[in-house]
């Protein structure tokens, strides 16, 4: 511990939706919640960097990304830690704007309860033929699609990383068989088995639900790709709430307006937000949910702080960070 | 055990989906899977009474009730038991035509798994407002409608059968608070807690979740009427896996219309199939499915007739039989 308090400085951008936003209200809840850390802190909350410049000549601490982190080692010169408040920090790769010295954190672990409350409505919706029951009600049409029991299906599940181990989880409760494909065949959990990406392609002909949990890196990038889309089964669907660009969503949509696959939840598109134009709207046996799939709406930042004073409990003592963003991975 | 063979006759209609056709090749796997059983009986299979009338002058036991049942004392003498393929019987009150000493048994018992599978669908779609987030993406708009997690909600079910019993226990492991209502007090499994049906307008308050699983009778007949729905909260959603009647659909419509509700999700509407023409089918925040919640599609009729092979084991042994029906409570 030192004596000296600590420069955290709390960046925030208002195009934000509001759960996003670590107001002063939520700030000072977080605190009152970790009192003994907090005391060792002192604190500036801005937004779209109306005090940016000010606060970083003195920070040793950021959270929230700003806009700009161009030649941040000369902005702020005492800094050493920032924590990026989303899981994925594809939008700032590759990381060569990171001072040396400075580690950077992202918010893995906030994710997984929402996940997989979003992975059983997704599973079961998809196995229960919703996407054309719901086109059938829009249509004013009653037709009986039946479907069995989903236990035995199949989810084949790319990341295993929060989100993924919350699909997975997910998939288990709902009795399916689960293979885990990630970039190492580390174990997980809830997967039954576990692949290198490598196999994926023998995989994808066994799955039911293909999900995409991965984070967006260079190796990521269009994994699910045309090739790879034409080895699934007519009858199986597709569970995006990674990034849009792991998917390669002009041949998913032409893969389910050829009924060469049964369906598609995607949380993630590009852009966001999706404009009224796009051609994906209307694409048949297709959900769209609006980027909602893993974060709670009421306590997103609660959460997330509560992970951050975890972290700062062993920045304090000198202990590695947890959450450290590999600028060589990307993730 | 007879020595002499038990004559069953199994009456089909063709009206109904093919799920639910108890077809010949149907049989001869269910009789392969109960071969001791299975050994005492000879079997005929009608459709829509082609056979009926030779079939009834000799036959104990009738899976399936045919459409006409007058007089049945006379046209089937020998009769002692009539299996209806379905849980809901009440298209089938009052019971007097049911001779005496023939026992009526339901399919009580076939629907749990996927009724709890439907549940589970239910409780996150509406949680996650769906019903809104389907709507705006015909309308070709992205807008981020975030939800907390789904724990510590509290969802009304009344009935506690073989449905109410599967939607509390989807409850609970969703982390849900379970408030069960049924004819009599008496616990269940999954419910933190069990009243009568007396209480359900001090109980409706409360609720987040509004799921009707009761069997359809004269007492449970508009059990959910206009009136107990205005006592439900504005962010409140109703989930109707039961008979529609048990709603006031009308003035179900109606509070969804006017915000006064968050969602509905109905699996069954008054009449099926649901016209082209009928107002339900675009109110808004609700979603019609078509009668699948319960029934799987696959094994719809194995599953059946596995728990009528057992229900068959008791008759033989001269037990009383498992799924009678009580013909003044009428399920």
């Amino acid at each position: 511990m030192t004596y000296r308090k600590i420069r955290v400085h709390i960046e925030n951008a208002r195009n934000k939706a509001s759960i996003y936003h670590i107001t002063q209200e939520r700030w000072d809840a977080a605190r009152s919640r970790h009192g003994a850390l907090a005391r060792n802190l002192q604190v500036t909350i801005g937004w779209d960097g109306d005090i940016l410049e000010d606060a970083l000549r003195t920070a040793s601490i950021l959270v929230g990304v700003p806009a700009r982190c161009d030649n941040l080692a000369a902005r702020a010169p005492a800094l050493r830690w920032i924590h990026a408040t989303s899981a994925g920090v594809d939008g700032l790769l590759p990381l060569d704007w990171l001072p040396r010295g400075v580690t950077f954190t992202n918010n893995r672990g906030a994710h997984g309860v929402k996940a997989g409350q979003y992975m059983r409505m997704a599973y079961t919706m998809l196995h229960s033929h919703m996407p054309q029951i719901i086109a059938n009600q829009h249509a004013r049409r009653w037709e009986q699609l039946f479907s069995p029991n989903i236990a035995g299906r199949t989810a084949l599940i790319a990341g295993l990383g929060d989100l993924g181990e919350a699909a997975a989880r997910a998939a288990k409760e709902l009795g399916l068989k689960v293979i885990g494909v990630r970039r190492t065949a580390r174990k997980s959990r809830y997967a039954d088995a576990v692949h290198p990406y490598s196999r994926l392609d023998r995989l994808l002909p066994r799955a039911d639900f293909v999900v995409l949990a991965v984070p967006l890196t260079p190796e990521t990038h269009q994994l699910l790709n045309r090739e790879r889309l034409k080895l699934m089964k007519p009858t199986a669907s597709v569970i995006n709430i990674s990034r849009a660009p792991v998917v390669d969503c002009a041949a998913l949509a032409e893969q389910l307006r050829r009924g060469k696959l049964a369906g598609a939840i995607l949380d993630v598109v590009d852009p966001e937000p999706l404009p009224a134009g796009s051609p994906l709207w209307d694409v048949p046996n297709l959900v769209i949910t609006p980027h909602i799939s893993c974060d709670d709406g009421d306590h997103y930042v609660d959460i997330s702080l509560d992970l951050w004073f975890e972290n700062l409990g062993r920045f304090l003592q000198g202990k590695p960070l947890k959450n450290r963003v590999d600028p060589r991975r990307g993730y």
